[in-house]
Protein backbone atom coordinates (compact mmCIF):
# COMPACT_ATOMS: atom_id res chain seq x y z
CA UNK A 1 0.00 0.00 0.00
CA UNK A 2 0.94 3.53 -0.82
CA UNK A 3 0.72 6.58 2.63
CA UNK A 4 1.01 10.05 1.93
CA UNK A 5 2.41 11.59 4.31
CA UNK A 6 2.11 15.26 4.78
CA UNK A 7 3.96 17.15 7.29
CA UNK A 8 3.59 20.63 8.51
CA UNK A 9 4.98 23.14 10.87
CA UNK A 10 2.53 24.19 13.67
CA UNK A 11 0.30 27.69 13.73
CA UNK A 12 2.75 29.71 15.83
CA UNK A 13 5.81 28.25 14.49
CA UNK A 14 8.08 30.47 12.39
CA UNK A 15 8.60 29.31 8.86
CA UNK A 16 11.68 31.38 7.29
CA UNK A 17 11.29 29.20 4.10
CA UNK A 18 7.78 29.55 3.33
CA UNK A 19 8.72 33.75 4.19
CA UNK A 20 11.35 33.50 1.54
CA UNK A 21 9.03 32.01 -1.30
CA UNK A 22 6.09 34.59 -0.68
CA UNK A 23 9.56 37.15 -0.97
CA UNK A 24 10.21 35.97 -3.93
CA UNK A 25 7.00 35.48 -5.68
CA UNK A 26 6.17 38.86 -4.77
CA UNK A 27 9.14 39.79 -6.92
CA UNK A 28 8.13 37.87 -9.50
CA UNK A 29 5.36 39.69 -9.57
CA UNK A 30 2.63 37.96 -7.95
CA UNK A 31 0.23 39.44 -6.04
CA UNK A 32 -2.29 38.87 -3.30
CA UNK A 33 -0.51 36.13 -1.99
CA UNK A 34 -1.24 36.51 2.08
CA UNK A 35 0.95 33.70 3.43
CA UNK A 36 3.28 30.53 2.49
CA UNK A 37 3.77 27.78 4.58
CA UNK A 38 6.31 25.04 3.26
CA UNK A 39 6.03 21.31 5.02
CA UNK A 40 7.54 18.09 3.40
CA UNK A 41 5.92 15.45 1.82
CA UNK A 42 6.83 11.87 1.75
CA UNK A 43 5.77 8.54 -0.19
CA UNK A 44 5.70 5.38 1.20
CA UNK A 45 5.62 1.99 -0.37
CA UNK A 46 4.74 -0.51 2.28
CA UNK A 47 4.63 -4.07 2.00
CA UNK A 48 1.37 -4.13 3.86
CA UNK A 49 -1.83 -5.27 2.24
CA UNK A 50 -4.04 -4.17 5.35
CA UNK A 51 -4.95 -0.14 5.23
CA UNK A 52 -5.40 0.00 8.76
CA UNK A 53 -2.04 -1.51 9.30
CA UNK A 54 0.11 0.54 7.08
CA UNK A 55 -1.90 3.28 8.29
CA UNK A 56 -0.71 2.08 11.70
CA UNK A 57 2.75 1.84 10.69
CA UNK A 58 2.91 4.97 9.04
CA UNK A 59 1.82 6.61 11.86
CA UNK A 60 4.19 5.21 14.30
CA UNK A 61 6.72 6.00 11.40
CA UNK A 62 6.16 9.70 11.99
CA UNK A 63 5.86 9.49 15.81
CA UNK A 64 9.59 7.81 15.78
CA UNK A 65 11.47 9.54 12.61
CA UNK A 66 9.48 11.53 10.16
CA UNK A 67 7.85 14.78 11.83
CA UNK A 68 9.24 16.39 15.33
CA UNK A 69 5.62 16.22 16.79
CA UNK A 70 7.08 18.95 19.08
CA UNK A 71 6.52 21.67 16.12
CA UNK A 72 5.40 19.77 12.84
CA UNK A 73 1.87 18.27 12.59
CA UNK A 74 1.18 15.30 9.93
CA UNK A 75 -1.39 13.95 7.99
CA UNK A 76 -1.40 10.37 6.55
CA UNK A 77 -3.42 9.40 3.57
CA UNK A 78 -3.41 5.46 2.72
CA UNK A 79 -4.27 4.91 -1.11
CA UNK B 1 -8.37 30.67 -0.75
CA UNK B 2 -5.62 28.01 0.02
CA UNK B 3 -3.33 25.89 -2.51
CA UNK B 4 -2.08 23.25 -1.29
CA UNK B 5 0.49 22.08 -3.75
CA UNK B 6 2.42 18.97 -3.74
CA UNK B 7 5.79 18.84 -5.70
CA UNK B 8 7.32 15.29 -6.24
CA UNK B 9 10.71 14.24 -8.19
CA UNK B 10 9.46 12.19 -11.46
CA UNK B 11 9.81 8.64 -11.40
CA UNK B 12 13.26 7.64 -12.58
CA UNK B 13 15.06 10.84 -10.64
CA UNK B 14 17.40 9.95 -8.20
CA UNK B 15 15.99 10.38 -4.59
CA UNK B 16 18.82 10.31 -2.04
CA UNK B 17 17.19 11.70 0.61
CA UNK B 18 13.94 9.50 0.19
CA UNK B 19 16.91 6.38 0.20
CA UNK B 20 18.43 8.03 3.51
CA UNK B 21 14.63 7.95 5.03
CA UNK B 22 14.25 4.31 4.16
CA UNK B 23 17.50 2.97 5.31
CA UNK B 24 17.03 5.44 8.60
CA UNK B 25 13.33 3.63 9.05
CA UNK B 26 15.30 -0.06 8.22
CA UNK B 27 17.20 0.59 11.47
CA UNK B 28 14.22 1.49 13.71
CA UNK B 29 13.27 -2.05 12.71
CA UNK B 30 10.51 -0.84 10.27
CA UNK B 31 10.44 -4.21 8.10
CA UNK B 32 8.88 -3.94 4.33
CA UNK B 33 9.75 -0.56 3.48
CA UNK B 34 9.60 -1.40 -0.28
CA UNK B 35 10.19 2.82 -1.53
CA UNK B 36 9.99 6.24 0.09
CA UNK B 37 10.23 9.43 -2.24
CA UNK B 38 10.46 12.57 -0.48
CA UNK B 39 8.90 16.39 -1.98
CA UNK B 40 7.96 19.17 -0.84
CA UNK B 41 4.11 20.67 0.06
CA UNK B 42 3.56 23.87 0.00
CA UNK B 43 0.68 25.96 1.16
CA UNK B 44 -0.28 28.95 -0.40
CA UNK B 45 -2.66 32.01 1.24
CA UNK B 46 -4.18 33.62 -2.01
CA UNK B 47 -6.84 36.88 -1.84
CA UNK B 48 -8.33 35.67 -4.79
CA UNK B 49 -11.98 34.14 -4.22
CA UNK B 50 -12.57 32.75 -7.72
CA UNK B 51 -10.67 29.11 -7.53
CA UNK B 52 -10.06 28.80 -11.45
CA UNK B 53 -8.03 32.24 -11.12
CA UNK B 54 -6.33 30.86 -8.05
CA UNK B 55 -5.44 27.48 -9.54
CA UNK B 56 -3.95 29.22 -12.48
CA UNK B 57 -2.06 31.81 -10.33
CA UNK B 58 -1.06 28.68 -8.68
CA UNK B 59 0.12 26.66 -11.58
CA UNK B 60 2.07 29.86 -12.78
CA UNK B 61 4.31 30.44 -9.40
CA UNK B 62 4.74 26.09 -9.74
CA UNK B 63 5.95 27.22 -13.80
CA UNK B 64 8.29 30.06 -12.65
CA UNK B 65 9.25 29.39 -9.05
CA UNK B 66 8.30 26.44 -6.68
CA UNK B 67 8.90 23.58 -8.96
CA UNK B 68 11.60 22.31 -11.36
CA UNK B 69 9.75 21.00 -14.11
CA UNK B 70 12.75 19.16 -15.90
CA UNK B 71 12.89 16.60 -12.73
CA UNK B 72 9.62 17.92 -10.68
CA UNK B 73 5.72 17.54 -10.76
CA UNK B 74 3.36 19.11 -9.06
CA UNK B 75 0.01 18.69 -7.96
CA UNK B 76 -2.24 21.75 -6.82
CA UNK B 77 -5.46 21.45 -4.51
CA UNK B 78 -7.64 24.45 -3.83
CA UNK B 79 -9.51 24.56 -1.39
Amino acid sequence: MKAKIKITLKRGVLDPQGKAIQGALGTLGFAGVEDVRQGKYIELDLAHTDAAKAKAEAEAMCQKLLANTVIENYEIEIA
